[in-house]
């Protein structure tokens, strides 16, 4: 017995050593370049998970809440879900003849973003009605994944779903390879997101939150379906998004990822909590290969929640130095 | 090297005997008598879980919902909930001296469940606002903890968290070791719940689901907080049920488990999915161990949830008949 004992022993010493050797020998983040935020993430990530820790977190704490416009994919010129709208007054369009004189869809119809601007909110919600109500949710995520899977970016002439950042994709793996759960906590639809968020990020339904819009309880000659109805439910955004993490998760996040003042209460919220933290921002500093705005952008304003930033020591992403790639190589 | 592999395999075998006799020698529901409805539930686990059976479920989709009140623990004569209620309008009454002569809070503080009726929907709402709002969500999870602790049922003289159903229990955990995931989704305080479900049912706080009052998120001195409001946000009761399971969830359940037409929806939505479904009402028949009520009852009436069970042949526990021990033995 002694000499299996020695064998096993071995094989086992062989085993660890070759699991081991592989983790250290492989970057968790090969597209982030040396730098403080890379620094900062690697640390955090570590240090919270290394048993015995001063800092150390226990795995069923580990939980991370992202933003998804702009954090974890590009948001310009407008919300991608905007233009998943936009396209769809067109599509609809052709069974809706009297759009062609009547606002905002003329606007729409016509691409005069200038008079669609000035339809306001109002003007919104009319083409939010339409596109996003009056279906069943079974419907509605059809009609998004025929979208996600064909539709393009006018400038970039790439699909949306390939328009997310190489980067935070790493990142969210590197997470869940240290067992922290990954969310996305979003000003973006609900029931938008969960079409695709699986496939592109790898994060299932149940853990993908953003704005509502009610849905009814109906039988349809005895089958139960629920109608999207055109009127708000919640906006998951600024002070929504520690409200819906406490209602989603009945518990406080220990890192937040944003880009943006939308996230700051997110941030606040996930960061006060006792023992180690982490908040990071997405500064968007690359208008080459990305587009550059904070303070004074319509979308995707970063403005309180840069100043906050820099007053608390949140790790910020200056995506022009600290990536080496913005989207996926295809 | 050959006898090494010999022994291996010789320690393998042996472990693999073990732990496969281990299963088969446990009864995973030893609190439920034998009959129609325990063998359902096996059934339904074991064709469910089994590679290459005909009503195989993928493990990610193995979702199993309960409702709380009546179906994990008792609800008579009052849910439990508003127990807590009137408990703490007893508490809080010694700063409220002008409660003495003001209803409902008088019909409370003189056990006067006659004229509490009364006082209808409106007083019900004065008592859960003094009750339930004005206070952090922190603040109110340490209250209903201090409650959950010591408060006892004023006929049984047991503390409610003990008043659960060994029955469940077992039948939580039997789902669970076959990989499902169980949640909870009630009419019941998402935040009253999530303060026990974990250690009394195993649960933890993002799959248990509820009503929920508005939350405001306010900085006090610098430091977020969310300050619970008098105001309802969402009810989980009937078709609020298909609702919250398809905004929490994001996809369809395959079991759920209810005791009253307060469920009949969430078991509707769950049963007419694709693939193997299981649907299970709780019928209170033991008025000796428990109580027994159904279609008359005003606290968890089971009339048309009744009905369709029958007509859906959604499996129907009889607890007297079912149940060999109601409650956990202490």
């Amino acid at each position: 017995m002694k000499t299996i004992f020695a064998a096993m022993k071995t094989i086992f010493a062989a085993i660890v050593l070759y699991t081991s050797s592989n983790c250290i020998a492989s970057d968790p983040l090969p597209s982030w370049n040396d730098g403080t935020a890379r620094d900062a993430i690697i640390d955090f990530v570590e240090c919270s998970t290394k048993d015995g820790c001063i800092n150390y977190i226990d795995p069923q704490d580990r939980i991370a809440v992202f933003d998804n416009d702009g954090t974890l994919w590009s948001e310009q010129p407008v919300y991608f879900q905007l233009m998943f709208a936009i396209d769809r007054v067109k599509e609809m369009a052709k069974e809706h003849p009297e759009w062609k004189s009547e606002q905002p869809f003329q606007a729409v119809l016509e691409n005069d973003m200038e008079e669609l601007k000035t339809s306001g909110k109002e003007g919104l919600m009319k083409i939010m009605a339409v596109t996003h109500a009056g279906m069943s949710t079974d419907e509605f995520a059809e009609i998004v994944h025929n979208w996600i899977t064909t539709a393009k970016h006018p400038q970039k002439n790439m699909l949306y779903k390939d328009m997310v950042y190489q980067p935070m994709l790493e990142l969210l793996d590197y997470l869940r390879e240290h067992e922290f759960k990954t969310y996305i906590f979003s000003g973006g639809g609900i029931e938008f997101m969960r079409v695709f968020a699986e496939e592109v990020y790898g994060i299932p339904p149940e853990q993908v939150i953003g704005s509502s819009i009610v849905t009814k309880y109906e039988l349809q000659d005895g089958v139960p379906v629920l109608i999207r109805q055109p009127k708000i439910d919640f906006i998951d955004d600024k002070e929504g998004k520690p409200i819906s993490i406490n209602k989603f998760l009945g518990k406080r996040p220990v890192a937040a990822f944003g880009n943006s003042d939308g996230d700051l209460q997110m941030l606040q919220w996930t960061t006060v909590g006792k023992g180690s933290r982490f908040g990071l921002i997405v500064h968007h500093t690359d208008g080459d290969r990305e587009w550059a705005y904070d303070r004074e952008s319509a979308i995707g304003r970063l403005d309180k929640a840069f100043t906050e930033a820099k007053a608390k020591g949140w790790t910020i992403v200056d995506m022009k130095q600290d990536w080496k790639t913005i989207y996926p190589e295809k």
